[in-house]
Parts: structure tokens; sequence; C-alpha cells
């Protein structure tokens, strides 16, 4: 993935959210919006900005990428896209540090990559026992997969860290892997390399032990989009050795009918490969093949230089080798890593046990932490009023993965596949499946902060809602909280259970209304008619009404709640519950569900009151709200910032 | 072969010969010359300048190449390293016009080539019907056989022109071929791409008809020297197939014991490789393949980033295909593309029957010429007065390959190879062998201009020498032409006859001394004591006293004369006359002997009067010196520069 816009904003000019409007004095957040696009540069600049997540000083932040730690400090350093590529520490993926003033460790314009710098990633302990970043040189543009590709554009360079990771120099040798082996040169992209090493790989490869492997993220014009394997030759990573396209779909094709990880597209972007196990990253016995990736596609017919859809996508999968020597991958099940449109281009690193995040918090294994980017203007389509705000996008918030089961299913129409689950054993006389799936939480670390750091911890007391005291849309009193945060940074936790007959009751809609007042709000709910988690955004910024690109769709994601067998009687079973997890931070909104579902978004709320919580219920079936608590604060993720 | 040295000298700056020196007033031919290194710039532009050889304006000239024919026009166009690389256009060989004011038609500082633009070939109707040129461009340097190769340095890239070939503009997209296949790519050079079609090759390589191939030369560290031959792919020659090191020699190893070709060395370059039977560049049946190519040595220890060595050779050979696909040549026979020194980088073309100049002479078949560059400066490690001079270096006269023939060769000891030359044939009554060779001649339009141009042609009486008047350094009158031109610009052919006592003579010494006075004389001679062609520059140049970088070693070639079959009795035979041309362009001096064998070198003689020409002759044995003419005055090759 790549990011063209460089918004260049320097602190000083940056104004407070108290900022005075351009035209009309200052900007009141107690009134109606103006036209945002109207405003002085920067106006708007902490209006929406969040406090706890990964993002520049200001201006645009692109695809995170580059991430690793540091084996002679256990900093782990998170990466980004910004002008070329930028970076932070973090000791405890809580608080971060810029690299430097200007946080920007790699710039282009250098005999490899005199157009650009896009993603790339970090062999911790590489060339001379240094930081190694293996990343994507961009010599010629325009790039995308609706376009014939431009030879040589992308090609997949070296540079390595000399002082802590503050800057990346570029080798003076040209690309390490100068572009698609022949004759696969008419991709559609070729890009984004992901380093891993993976004993489990060296055995089915036939590698000398430690071999770093990198994918190359694209596809081929005509075929469909793939993953290029390729494998370290020499200890200076000078060379590489082509092991083929170990993934390769056909094109605009989907995993089962597209339901549960949408489509495969016409191009792969960001590809990460690793292996998990039920504590996190792992190379043990029970760890399991898991890449995640960026799918590109477009409906028919498909404009020139126009990705209309992106998909920020994971599968799992079973490895082997032919007798020629080639590797392949070939997924047993698949999902979405986020549901959200805006949420694309994952990056993740194995987090040691002995990184200084992991031994602050107590925790003995290797994890494997992701963080996404989330464009707040449609990847630089849309209007938003960029150089009013002075920054651009955010990073999610950091999630570790593991590999997830699910006990005790019922072994019923739910479980087919292929799906984002698959079927690990059965218990035939239980009548129950245990299924296993990708885990994603947010780091624990990360959860632990906010809950330690809440300035305010509101408990609603758990409720019944039996039958909706108005229709959707319309809340009534009695589903408002008992007491709402006074700001817009919380973490919101809940759990819905819902009696059997839900399942069925397709009129039926639970959930929560956020950042509500008389003028906004927006609705979080699940829904069994399609089994959706959905953002209504509808109603959710007044400023929509006056300023173009602030977009106003809604967020859905799909998620399905089993059939739990029940302890008691044999056959007996219930719908698994809903655990829900909602980060509210100022306009960043992240719905985290059962561990396996996130859906991140947007939400331009404007007015300063629109910070009410209440109940969201429709239909006449009655749901459970239980444990309901509210951490109100978050944590400042940057408190060396100015 | 690459070109470092850049000289600018505008025209406007050009002094004529009858210059002023820089501290004493004029320059004065008639007496010693000073330091000439303490002259003004440009001050010695036309001492030494020739006038019927192809070097631009004014500044340095490297290697030839990138020559063709426009389909479009039957121009010949020749190519030459200049800044980025130059050429002009001829309609007869004889006579240039510079492609511009500034002749430059490409120039380095593009994405694909920062550094420098190296040598290349053209398809003279490429993409779009255009003449297409594929070049080396450099993003890297140093780029030398004797240290570490920079991965991606020398990278093959297209350009194309749209104006004639005035300009060759290069194509927005990476090089096509990016580097030496994996995993060979511990290079010791990668470049110079030479373009050809080959109905043979086609065949061999089961090729669709017409297919484009490429031989990019250099070597393998620790392996030795190679061709790397690739194949065109699609219509817009955007990607090339591998088909092997063609052609891979052990390094430092010699064609026998190098006594014919000198050594392999260590790393290719320039290569060539055409087809020729003996009218000139065929494709029939009775054509075999050659090849022309430079190697680099040294002696041991190898110091880096010093080539002690370079030979300029020729190997002709058979090709044949492995059941894998890949493509084998083998020589059969290799020699001295040119024995001199400074004699380097032939650079070669297909000049077809329908060009201009073939049509003008009347030639109805299709020829191959080549030219080499001649360095004046040891390939920019001497201290020649360059600045002074105002220029550097030049190509030499344009040559004719073709498959030659020694006839009625006694089949006896000196026939046995492996020399430059094998047996075609034999005719075993006769005791006799037929030979085959590789035939250079000065191009045919260029020999008969300069004999009907000559201003003056000097038939010198044949004469037979029986003993020496003198001993070798001491030339009595009686040797001395009766007369001699009065200027440095000449032809002259003769033909030596020996008795069959000069080949063990090991006395004899037989030849000519040229721009020869009371103070500076150049002897050219053959002796048969080590079948060799010398040229004693001991005392060529009165300069070399004052000045550095006026080398005065001696030049020498090997040249075997043949035993041949008297038409009389059988097994009787006398010894192959030794027929001459030598070319004499004010410092430019080219010997070529039987069609067989050529030596270009520098002889910078300093007094406008020495211009004498003298028979040379030392021993014991008569020599017959037969059909000595001397055509005086040239041609003036640029008659459209100021």
């Amino acid at each position: 993935m790549r990011s063209s816009i460089a918004l260049a904003v320097s602190a000083s000019t940056i104004w407070i959210r108290q900022a005075f409007c351009a035209t009309v004095g200052r900007i009141e957040y107690n009134a109606a919006p103006p036209n945002l696009s109207h405003l002085f540069n920067s106006s708007l600049f902490y209006t929406w900005r969040p406090r706890s997540h990964v993002l520049p000083p200001n201006g645009q932040i692109g695809d995170p990428c580059m991430h690793y730690t540091d084996p002679s400090t256990g900093l782990f350093h998170v990466g980004y896209l910004h002008t070329g590529a930028a970076g932070a520490t973090t000791s405890d993926l809580v608080r971060y540090t810029d690299l430097n003033t200007d946080p920007t460790f790699i710039r282009s314009g250098g005999i490899n990559d005199p157009v650009a710098v896009f993603d790339g990633s970090v062999i911790p302990y590489g060339i001379n026992g240094t930081p190694t970043l293996l990343y994507t040189s961009v010599s010629y543009l325009p790039i995308q997969w609706t376009i014939p590709y431009t030879k040589g554009s992308e090609t997949q360079s070296l540079a390595v860290t000399y002082d802590g990771g503050k800057n990346f120099t570029e080798l003076k040798e040209g690309p390490v892997i100068p572009g698609p082996p022949f004759p696969v040169t008419n991709v559609t992209g070729f890009r984004d390399p992901y380093v891993f090493q993976s004993p489990q790989l060296d055995r089915i490869a036939n590698s000398t032990n430690g071999t770093w492997y990198t994918v190359i993220s694209g596809g081929i014009h005509g075929q469909g989009p793939s993953q290029f394997l390729f494998r370290q030759y020499d200890a200076d990573y000078r060379d590489w050795e082509y092991l083929g396209q170990w993934w390769h779909e056909a094109a605009n094709s989907s995993w089962g009918d597209g339901t549960w990880a949408g489509r495969w597209g016409y191009n792969f972007e960001v590809g990460n490969v690793f292996t998990l196990n039920h504590e996190g990253y792992s190379n043990s016995t029970d760890a399991e093949f898991f890449t995640t990736l960026g799918a590109e596609w477009s409906e028919a017919p498909i404009i020139p230089q126009v990705s209309q859809f992106r998909e920020m996508l994971w599968a799992s999968g079973n490895v082997s080798s032919s007798p020629n020597g080639s590797v392949h991958f070939e997924p047993t099940m698949a999902g979405k890593l986020d549901w959200g449109v805006f949420a694309y281009a994952a990056a993740g690193k194995l987090l040691p046990a002995t990184s200084q995040a992991s031994k602050h918090s107590g925790t003995t294994v290797d994890r494997f932490i992701i963080y996404l980017w989330l464009t707040n203007d449609n990847f630089g389509t849309s209007a938003f009023p960029t150089v009013q705000q002075g920054w651009s996008s955010t990073l999610t918030t950091v999630r570790e993965l593991s590999k997830g089961t699910i006990s005790n299913v019922m072994n019923d129409y739910l479980v087919a596949g292929p799906a984002s689950w698959r079927i690990a054993s059965q218990d035939k006389s239980a009548g129950t499946v245990e299924l296993v799936t990708l885990n994603q939480t947010i780091a624990r670390e990360v959860r632990a902060a906010f809950i330690s750091n809440a300035t305010r911890t509101i408990t609603e007391p758990g409720r019944t809602i039996s039958a909706s005291a108005s229709g959707y849309g319309n809340t009534s009193s009695d589903l408002n909280f008992a007491e709402s945060p006074s700001s817009k940074f919380f973490m919101l936790t809940t759990t819905l259970h819902f009696p059997g007959a839900a399942r069925n009751a397709t009129d039926l809609k639970a959930g929560l209304r956020i950042l509500s007042s008389e003028h906004e709000s927006t609705s979080i709910y699940y829904q069994f008619a399609n089994e959706s988690l959905i953002i209504d955004r509808s109603n959710s910024s007044a400023a929509a009404a006056t300023t173009l690109g602030i977009l106003s769709n809604n967020e859905a994601g799909r998620l399905r709640l089993f059939n739990i067998a029940s302890g008691s009687a044999n056959g007996s079973s219930s719908i698994e519950s809903l655990a829900l997890t909602i980060v509210v931070d100022n306009s960043v909104v992240e719905v985290y569900a059962n561990d396996r579902f996130v859906l991140s978004t947007w939400v331009w709320s404007w007015y300063d009151e629109s910070t009410e919580i209440n109940f969201l219920h429709e239909g006449s079936t009655a749901v459970r709200f239980d444990d309901v608590v509210v951490y109100e604060g978050l944590v400042d993720a940057w408190p060396a910032r100015p």
C-alpha cells in the first residue's frame, strides 16, 4: 500500500481545539458547524485528534510498516509511511516516543528510490548485527493493478541503521530483488516485502535453519493476486532465491461465497506471514501458518487507476513443497482482519518475550502484534478537510493475534465452511465441534492501561431489555446510561446475552448508541437478520451536513454467534454471548467482539455535548446487557510531545 | 568498456596548429618541443589530430557503440561514448556528419542511469518501428573486475529515437534486464549488451524466426569471464529470457598457449556476435559464428581497480544447444582483433547491402563493419597532455570483417593449432591444407577514397635489399624513398617477398621507417625470429623527452607467414608474402597485413619535417619490396565541421 499525499504542518502552527474560525472567529462546538473546508489551516487540529493512538506529530500517516524490536534495547519500534517512513519507540505498547523531532527515518530520493519509499519490514539482527530494512523502492509512478505495470517501478532494496533506528541509510547497491522473476513480469503489483523466519518453513523448503524469507505482495495481470516467496541466499541479504508464488488466487475470486472474507480481488498488498498458536507467536508444533493481506478489487467495469474496494483479510492454511522445490500455501480458513472499509494495510511483527513491553507486563510468551492504517479520507479520494485538520489518518490500536478456539459449538448448519473458522475436532457423542479461528484482542498492556489509567470508571448496572421502548432511531430516556462520560475518550465493555429466539428474530437490533446528543449519535448494534455488527453513522456528525468528506456511510461486519452446547442436557444449547469492547478515542471508534471480530472507523461528532451513551434495542426479543463498564480517559500515548 | 574522463572544449577555443605556446610564444615544430603539459588548453588541438578518422568535434571519445543503419534513410550511424553517447552519420563510410552541433544523443542522469551510460547497441527497426537502443545504465561506481561487484550497478535499459537518431529518449520504465540472473550475481561485470538476429541461432535455440538476442559481457568472480545470452521475449523488448552463459572460460586461461589470442582474462567486455562467410555478413549455410570481445586481466598480485591488461580479441566457433535449452558457444579459433595495446572496445554492426554506403560503392552483399577505440592516454592512466590537446583518443579506421581463406598452405608444423586459424580442408595428395581465419580489411569505400582522393601518389620502385647497408637504427641514404610525402597523412601499400632462408634468419628485420627525420623516426618491421610485426616507437617523438604521457613503448603483433605450395613441383613451397597497408593519419598509425592482422597505435612525431619514409632492412637475408605506393592526403572525414 502506498500513500501519495504529503502534509507538512510545523508544530508551531498547531492550534488548540479552541481555535478561531477563519471567517467567524472562534470555533464553536456548541453550535452547528460551518463549512469546515473554509477554516484556517490546522484550525481543526485537535477537534478529532485521538490521544491513545499512534500517529505522527502532524501531517499524514500512511501504512504501518517497518516495525521491529531492537535486540540491543528491547524497545519496540513502530513504523509508518509519512514522508518516506517515520516511527516511534515504545517500552510498553501504551506510550510512544518519536524517533526524532521529525520522526522520519528514511526518505525517498536515493538512486534506488528516486520517486517513493513504500512498505518494508525489518530484520532486527541483520547486516553486521544491525537492524536491516527490506523495503519497496519506487522508481516510476503511477502504479496500480488497474493499469499496465511499468517494469522496474517497484524494486526491493536494503537500508540499515547505525544510530538505533533514528535513520535508516540506504545501502550503496542496487535493489536486492530487482523485480518479479522472469517470465512473471506483467504483474499487478510487486511490493511490501515482509521478512520472517520460520523453522517450519525451513523444514518444508529444506532451508538452512534460521533462514530469512520474504513474501512480496502483488499479482499477475489476467491471472490474479499472489504472494511471491523468496528465501535469503547470502549472509548480507544481497540475493534472494525465488521459491515461486507460494500463494495465488484466481482473479476476483473469493473464499467460499465471499461471506466471511470478501474477495481476493486482483492484487494483494501488505502481506504478512507468521505462525500462531493459542498463546501467540510460536514455532511449536501446534502453531499454524497465518497471513494477513490487503486485497484490491473493483466492480466491472474496472476504471483505470481506481481501486473501488480494498479488503483487509487474514488467512490460515497448510504449507507444503513441490518436488520442484516450490512452496505452496493452501488456505483452510480466511476472514476479515478488520471490517471497517477505511481500515487497511495491517503490519505486524513478532514481539518477543524479551521485549521491554513483555517484560514490563510479565508476558512470557512471544506475541505477534499488528497495527492497521485507518484512512480518514477514504484512501485519498474523499474531500475531507485535511488541510484544516493538519493531520490525516491514524493507526489503529495495537492488537495481539493468536490462534483462537471456540469450544463446545453445536455441530449444526452454522459451522459449515469455507469460513473464517475451521473445525479442529469433533465430539460425536456430544454433537459438538471445536472451532479454531484467528483471535484478535487489544494488546494486553493497552487494555490494562485503559483500565488502570481511567480518570473515571462508570459501571452501568446490567439490565434486560425485553422490548423496545421505542422504534429504532428514537431512544427513549429509559435507555440512557445512568452516567455517561463527559469526554469522547473511553473504553466501554459489555456482554450481550441472547435468548434462543433471537436467532430468528429478524427485527432484533441490540447494542449501544454512543457519542450521542440531541444533535448527533452513532449506533452500534448486532442484528441476527444478517449476522452483522453495524455502526450506523448516518447521524454521527453535524459536520456532514456542511462539509464534504465527513462521510456518513454505515459500517458493517459479519459475526456469527454459534450455538454453544449447554452443560446440562445433551443436545441443548444457547446462543453464544456477544462480548463487546468499544474504544472511542475522539473520532476513532473501534469495535471488538468475541476476540475474533474488529471493526474500526471514524465518527466525527461535532458537538462538545455528544458524549452520551444509551442502550440500543429494537424488536420484541429480550436481550440481557451485562458487565457494562466505561473506562474514561484512555492514555496519552505521546507524553513527550509538546 | 567505459570512459570516465570528460573533456569539454568549445569549438571557439580551438587553436590551429600554428598556435602560440603558453610561455614562449608560437609553438615551433621545427625545434625541440617544450614540456607540452605547460601549454595553454587546446594549444595542441591540431598538432596530432587525425583527419580521416571518427572522433568528436572536441573532447574525449570512448568506446564506439550504438551503431546502426537507419532503415528509413539508409544512413549508417556511428556512435561512441562521449558525455553519454554521441554520434555521426555517413552515407559512404568516408565522410561523416555530426548528429548535432553537440553530437550527444543520450546522456546519463535519468532514473535508470543516474551515474553513467555505458555501451549499448541498436535494434534498427525496434519499438514501433523506431531505432531502439539497449544500453548499460549505470547506477553505482566504481565497477571493475578486480573489486567486489556492487549489485545493480549495471543494468540494461531501453531508449528510442523519435528524431532520426539525434536524441535517444530513455523509456519511462525500469531496466529491461535488471541484472545477471540469480544465482549468478557475483559478477565481475555485466554490461555492453550487443543485440543481434541470427536465423542459425533461431534454429539452434528453437526460437521464433527473427528473434533478437543480446549477449552481455562480464564474468563471475572466482570462475572467469563469460558472455551471457538473452533472448527477446515480447514485441516491446521489455523482457528478455536468459539462455545461460553461452560462453564461459576459466579465469585467466588462454586460447592454447596464448600465442595467438592472448588471455581470456577475468572479465569480458564489449562482446559482439555475428555470422560471416567469405563475402561478409551472412546467414547462409557457409557462414560461421564469430564474436569480438575485450578481455581484462592483470598479472598477480591483482591490484584493486587496476586492469593492467586489456586484449581485443575475436573468436569463431560452433554453437549448440543443451537439452535444458541453454545454448553454448565453443571456440574453434581465436585471435587478436588488433594487436595494439591501446586499441580496444571494438564495436561492429551489420551494414546491409541496402545502406547508402553499399549502394554508392556498388556493394551487393551485407557486410559487418567495425570500429575500435584507440586510447591515447592508456585508458586514462598515462599523463598525456590531454587538456593541451583539447581532445582525447579516436576510433580506428572502419574495417570490414569476413571469413578468410588461406589456400595451398603446406601441411607442416606451422599450421598446428589452437591458433587464430583452423584447418578447413586438407589435400592429402598435394600435402596442403586450406585454412580459414578472420579477415579484416579497411572498408572498401575508405580504401578507394584514400586512393582516389590522394593529392599525391608516390610510386617507389620495387627493390630487393639483399643485405643491410647498415645496422638497425642507422638507415643509410640508399634506403631512403626517392620521394617521401610532405605531410603526415597518407596510406602506404607494399608487399614483401621473403626467400625460404628467411624462415630461420634470426637476424632478419624488414619493413619501413616512417614519420622520419634526423630527429625522429618510427620503425615498422617484420621479423621471423618471433614471427612478429613490430612498431618501434622508441625514437618516434621528440616530445617524449620533455612530456609525460608521450609513450614510447614498442608495439608488436604476431603474424605467421605460412609455407605456400608452389604451383610447380609437388612438395615445394615458398614463404607467404607479406602484404602491408599502413595508414598514417597524423598521429594515428594503423598497420594491416595479409588481410588478417591489424596493429593500431599512436606515433606522436613532433617535427614538421618528420615525414620521410625509408626502407628498413637488417640482416643478411634478401627481401624483395614490391608495389610500393604512397597515397598522400587521405580524406577529410568531417567536411561539415568548421
